[in-house]
């Protein structure tokens, strides 16, 4: 079963695909779509659904995990990070797959087993999860640590 | 020159086409997205952007014109709508449409001459301006006062 994790942003969105064979759990691929700071919203909005559509089609994923949004930021930051969110859960709707979300307190707990864990702890921690040979990118290894999550809890409410 | 104003909203999303010839304002069409209860987030979002890349293809209007986020609902509902406004923006951008936002505030005051107007003296405003022979229904209204004010107003700044 393969699951696409991913951290949602309007500057970067952090993407983790990973693979469960029995009880094992692998890294397949892990990348960040970053932009631009002098881009306008629609195009980081068509770029990150481009994206995303362009590698669901490629790596065929079986479900998509997604981050919820912590609700700390200020609130024009979540709105901007809503946004994000939604042409993410489309792009996944518009190839048939069910999203599933987590929030950073059940990703950190899933991964780290505490959910106040720094992001240095949760790169460590994927990383000694999936073997890999260095901590993957901040965003990156929360969005391995959500599919991760999803493999273990098993959530069956989809958005 | 087309318009199509956009009152966006996960439960209903208000459209109004206006088109301007000289100094004349008229009313093309007006509808309303109105989505079901019990509908999902996901298929939400996939049904929104289906209809409007559909009303898009259709009407073939020169610009968008989206109402802003109200500031003062509660922080879910903004992030929620945020997700909404996301798929709209995805639409119109994926059409090769610049879309510009308005305020509440300047949208009531373009049709209204008073910003902080009813929803409505809105209607009726709307009516009034449009020649129609009844007030649209209050998200279609709200869609149609925004294409309004952007047409008085002009904005070039683009999303």
């Amino acid at each position: 079963m393969r699951i696409l994790g991913i951290d949602p942003g309007l500057n970067v969105t952090g993407l983790g695909l990973v693979e469960q064979n029995g009880r094992s759990i692998s890294c397949v691929e892990y990348d960040q779509i970053v932009l631009a700071r002098n881009l306008s919203l629609s195009v980081r909005l068509k770029t990150i659904h481009e994206n995303l559509a362009g590698i669901i089609i490629r790596t065929r994923p079986d479900a998509v995990a997604i981050e919820d949004i912590f609700y700390g930021k200020n609130v024009q930051s979540l709105i901007k990070q809503g946004h994000a969110r939604g042409v993410i859960i489309l792009a996944a709707v518009q190839a048939g797959l069910a999203v599933s979300e987590y929030s950073p307190l059940e990703i950190k707990k899933a991964v780290a087993c505490y959910g106040r864990a720094e992001k240095q702890q949760v790169q460590q921690m994927v990383r000694a999860i999936l073997r890999l040979d260095e901590p993957p990118p901040p965003d990156a290894a929360d969005a391995l640590a959500v599919a991760i999550c999803h493999l273990h809890c098993g959530k069956k409410d989809c958005l």
